[in-house]
Parts: structure tokens; sequence; C-alpha cells
């Protein structure tokens, strides 16, 4: 497995574009609309997010994949589409207009959003702009660069991977673009994040990989606690590898869906890193637990802890507060079992021994934590099992962007 | 029903007092242990955290509650007691040293703590300013004052208060203090609370009065999602107003009910708008649900979305935001049945209707959000069952609290 560039693009037969057609009207210089699209018909998969309140281009997606297949995605990072008038009639539309430009059906392109919720989206503005951003289309990295840049909002860093693997026999891309920054509290997918590949493999084999690595990646990291309204991870694969088609759960299955776990890992990390505002990314270790599941219950609740996070910013060595966060779970397990340490690339110190605080060393631990990824490691004396899972801290800078996001 | 002056010293016979004695070592200034003590023996309840982390004092109090009876509560400020060496025999020490100043069994005393988790509680501090603490007892306002002033940590406002009614004939007392701020997102009792009343009425149904009571008060507040270690919310009856007690649920037992739940909302609401850094107030009523329950996790969702909270810091009128809320609370509902409004003093401003946006007045949009008290309403389609919870913005002030509140 090798590290690549190229993004979406990485992977053979897939073309992207982003420019900005005007559906954020306050800055002109800003990409808000973004289009990958394959040049043959792809196995495809999505999920989406559990929130009760909906985005409309889900409904519309669920119906577009019914048969398991799409050969285009088109992105706006400026509306959400969400509790809006005309929502499903209007990504509709969108889905049309790019169907006309790229000659194939309107049920092969799936529509994602981003942006506020409760306004209409202005399919018209879009509309208008599909025919450059389909012209525009670019098999080369700068394809899938524009499109990157294109659903970003309050991003600071373009979320941009992919690899290179071998696949039976065959040499095997995957790439994704990702958003993330705020209301980033996945429950299925996350916001947005579009993977593309040229592995072959059937429908439901790629379904069932997607759903494996959102659980291990997207579904382990948190912002601030808010599940959006269009949480949405899609993936094309368009079989261009050469590849035997994947079509059952055997070896080439398991290489390609570590492939697949290996690039979405990277693209959690780097959505938590870039949380609203944060200065710090916060990986969460836990082990020696029962289960997955709780080992998951607990992080999760640590790493979305509002305390926690702030320590962290502060870079003060609070653990009293990490151990009260795994206490509110919902999860049992024994306190008097605890340790808990904190690791960066400045050192590891460990500071509460089975429920009990440690004498430690304050300026080494300051140190410690004011490394930009630090390391919370929880060893609980419950059994073998173990999770990461990914935050960030919270700051002056995430309050002042969500003081003042819609207006 | 009568507000009055005096806090837990209104009710006849109990006396409090609130000093400095070292606990913290920071502040000289600063009162940091507090004695409330009854002239005669009390019924007495108490509900606690149900953090799986719990605090030592609890598991002490336990004990001492088992006969539904107690003369005195001790608590101090600077020292949580959570997860730290000899926790359990510190905390009997303290009750110790106060049982042999008012001379009673150790067995009657009761004692809370807040502040650091993981540190080990100076019990021998605290047992040499027991004697002046005891001394300086006092049955006046100025007692309960002392004490309110006293379990105050990052508190900007004393939280104090006392009513007058009239049960079974005889004019009745209750009064409390509490304290609030951080680490609030009560699960059962609330940071800590400490009640008196010199009703007459059982161990029995003092408890059942004290858990309808928390349901419907403290635990309707949130101000940063951390459930506590160390919530505490206790009450001692000492039964000299001379009612007849009451030992069944009479209207008597209504009257006192009501009573307990009148003052302890109103104490929960000081805590929520006093909550760590907060500007605003948040009040969230949800009416027309299936029922309370249902009610209640869709408000207390949005008082705790992170998102809702820095929306109304910025007097923003970002309703998407607790529609969202809502929606990944967990609670099934229809959002196309969901109207939402703002009201404040400046008036009020229907933003959503049916699970859509509205037009509407940004200037007095800003306006209604500018007030210290903010309302959310939100009428949903599925019942007339109806709640209220509160909560409290996020600041930059509750970052720069939390980034350093250890060292």
């Amino acid at each position: 497995m090798k590290w690549i560039d190229g993004g979406v693009c990485a992977a053979e037969g897939f073309q992207a574009n982003g420019i900005h057609v005007g559906v954020k009207s306050r800055n002109a210089e800003k990409k808000d609309v973004a289009l990958i699209a394959a040049q043959v018909p792809c196995s495809a998969a999505a999920v989406y997010t559990k929130n009760a309140v909906k985005a409309a281009h889900i409904l519309i997606d669920r119906e577009h994949l019914k048969n398991g297949q799409a050969r285009a995605v088109v992105i706006n990072s400026g509306n959400a589409n969400a509790c809006a008038a005309n929502g499903e009639a209007n990504a509709l539309r969108v889905c049309q207009s790019v169907a006309a430009q790229l000659g194939c059906s309107p049920e092969d392109v799936l529509i994602a959003s981003t942006g506020v919720i409760g306004q209409e989206l202005p399919a018209s503005v879009i509309e208008t702009g599909v025919p450059a951003l389909a012209a525009g289309l670019s098999h080369t990295a700068s394809g899938s660069d524009a499109a990157a840049n294109a659903i970003m909002t309050t991003d600071t860093v373009k979320k941009e991977l992919a690899l290179e693997t071998v696949i039976g026999g065959k040499t095997v891309h995957l790439g994704g673009i990702a958003k993330g920054s705020g209301m980033i509290h996945p429950n299925m997918g996350t916001m947005l994040c579009f993977l593309t590949t040229d592995c072959a493999i059937s429908a439901a084999m790629l379904r069932e990989a997607l759903l494996e690595t959102v659980t291990v990646s997207f579904n382990r990291i948190s912002v601030d606690g808010d599940t959006s309204t269009n949480d949405t991870c899609c993936i094309l694969a368009n079989g261009m590898a050469g590849n035997a088609c994947i079509t059952e759960k055997n070896g080439d299955y398991t290489a390609f869906a570590e492939a697949l776990k290996a690039l979405s890992v990277r693209l959690a990390r780097a959505m938590a890193a870039d949380g609203e505002g944060a200065k710090h990314l916060i990986t969460c270790i836990v082990s020696g637990a029962k289960s997955v599941e709780s080992a998951e219950t607990l992080g999760k609740s640590v790493i979305s802890s509002t305390l926690t996070k702030a320590a962290i910013f502060g870079a003060d060595a609070n653990w009293g507060r990490v151990l009260c966060a795994m206490g509110y779970s919902g999860e049992s397990f024994d306190p008097d079992g605890v340790d808990i340490a904190f690791a960066s690339a400045a050192g590891s110190i460990p500071v509460c021994e089975k429920g009990r605080g440690l004498v430690f060393d304050e300026e080494l631990a300051k140190r410690i934590l004011t490394e930009p990824e630090v390391e919370i490691r929880i060893s609980l004396s419950e059994g073998s099992a173990e999770c990461t899972c990914w935050g960030c801290d919270i700051t002056y800078e995430y309050i002042r962007i969500n003081g003042d996001y819609r207006t």
C-alpha cells in the first residue's frame, strides 16, 4: 500500500472539477460547486446521517442508488438543502442538468449539499453553472484539487488523499476528498466524503466495505457533538483496474476493505484535526476494554467532553475530566482499574493509575499537551478490546466562528 | 406561597456558617468550607450523580442516610474527593470532627465536596477549621449567606432562595443554597444543592418529594453536557413548623412537593443562567409532544447543542441548529410538524413553520436574542405533552475558565 497524489482523480477513469457558481453570494472567490464523474458506469454505495432531520438530497440519492450504480456526484457547499422549500424537486433539477451534460441518466447522478439549514436551494443558479463545471472536468490532480476546494466551508485545510495497492494481481487506486470542520459528530457517514476507486467490485460488496469502514473511521470522530443533517459518505468504483471483480468476502475483498479503511481513517483524522477553530488533534486510545463497542463508547465520550476539550486547549493535564467523561458515558467499567497517560511527540506521562492520581511532572505534562497532536491513552482492566477515536480541542475561535455563521 | 429571605436559615431551627479554612490554598479570601446544622434530628434525603465515577463522600452519605435521619451537612468547595487516595476515610474524619463539635453521632453528619478531581482531600486542614466553623453557626440570614458563598467555585452569583407556604394550617419554610457553573449536566442531582425545611415530613415522603422535584428542576438544566462525579442534592426537614407530620401522599404532601419544586426550579434556572462564562439564560419550551419524556429528550438535546449555544451567544437566529439538535436526540418525531419561535423581553418571532424556514425580520430577531434571557419555543404536532429545560450560551469566557482550571 502506497500513498500517492491525485485524490479522487488518482483512480483510472475519474474526472473532477470545482468552480464558483454563486450558491454562496458572499464570496465570489470561493468555489462552491464540485463535480466528480466517471467515464463508465460504476458500482456505488453511500451512507448517510442518522439524524431524524435529513437533507433532501439524501432521499434523492437513496432512489438513485437502488440499482447500486452511479456515474457522477455533484456537491454544493453553500446551502444544506435541509428543512427547505422544494428540497427534493430542487435536488432533482440539479441532477438532471448534470446528466444532460454528461449524457447519462439523472438516476446515475448523486447529489450532496452542505451549508445553511432552512433556505431554499438556488437550483437555477447551480443549473447555470453546470455547463462550465462539466466542461472543465479533468482527470489530473488539479481536477481533484478543484473539487476538494469547492466542498470546503469553514475548513482551513483541504482534505484529499489517495493510495495505491495490489488486489488480485492488479494495481488498484483509491482516492477521496472530504470536508469536516463543524457540526461534526458523525452517526453513519460524516459531513461529506467522496471516494473513488478503479477496483472492480460489486455494488453489494462495495456497500459492505463502506459500512465496515465508516464504523472504524468517520463514526469515531467528533468536533462538537452535533450530528449534522447532511452527513454523506459515498464511493464510486468503476472497475477499470482490471482485477477480477470482487463479489464475495474473499482475500481480495479483505485487501480492498483494508485499503479503504486506511484511506478513510486518514481522512477522518484530518477532519478532526481541522475541527472548527481547533489547535490540537486529540487521539484517544482505549485498551483493555471488554468489547470494541465498550471501548468506543468510552473513547467517544472522552473526545466529546467539552471540559476535556477545554483542558487540552489550555494544555492542562486535567485527567479527572477524562475519567469523569468515561463515567457518564453510560458504559459500565471499574473506575479503580483505570490507568491514564498523556502522550505526544514531546514524550508520554502516566497521570492516573488504578483510578487514583499519580504525582507527575507538571512541566513535562504541559510540554506534551502543547504539541499539535496529543494522545489520551486509557487502559482498563476489563478485557483485551481496543478502540481509537479522534477529536479536537475547543477554542475561542470555535465560538467566534459559530456565533456568527449564518449572517 | 411567598418568597422570603434567609436561604437555608429561613426555616426554624437551622443554623449555617461558611469560612476559609485553606482547602483552596490559592485564595485566602475565599470561604471554602460550609456547615448547615439543625437543632434537632431531621428527616433527610439526598440524590446523587449517576456518573459511574463517584466522589467518595457519596458512599459515606449513603451509609449515613440508611436510617433516613441527619443533623448536619458539611461541604468543601476546593477538592472533589473523587478518584483520590483515602477518599472514604478522609470524608469520615471530617464527619467525625463535625459530630464532635455538634454533640451528635458521626452517622448524623452528611458531607459533600466540589473541586479538582484526583487530589487527596486535606482532611486535617478541614479538621483544624471545624471548631471555628461550628462556633460561628448562626440562624440569621448572614449564616446562610456565608454558607452559600463558601460552596461557590467559578460561580459568579450566589444561589440562595427561600419561601414560606401554609401546610396543614401551619406556616412552613423552605430554603436552599446551591452551586453550579461548570461540569453541569445533572443526571439525578446537580452539582451541589442543600435544602432545609421546618416542615414535618417522614423520611420516605421527603425522599419521594425530592425525587419528583429533581426530575423537573435540576435534571432539566445543562451548562456543558458534562455530568459531574459529585452532583449532590440533599434536604433536611426538622419538623419544627408543627404541622401534622406528612406520612402519605395527601393534600399536605402535594402542597409541600409544589413548594419544593418552585424553590428548586428557581435554583436550577439560576444555575443555568450563571453557567461558566454564560451571557444568556436559554429557556427551551417544547410543547405538542407525545409525552413529557419525549419533550424532555428533545429540549435537553437543544440546550446541550454546542452549535445552538454558540448561535445564541452570537444572537444569531439560526433555528436550523435547533431542528438539527432535535433530530439527533434519538427521539422520534415528524420534522414537518415542527414550529419554532424565539422570544425574550424584546418580543417574539416565529422562524420555522411545519419544518420550513419563514421569512422573518432579522433585525428584530437580533434584538430578541440580545436580551440576557431568551426562549426557544418549539411546538410539535405529536400530542399535548410539554416540558421546559434551561441552559446557557457558550462563550470565550467558558473556554478561558476551563482551559486553565486546575493549575
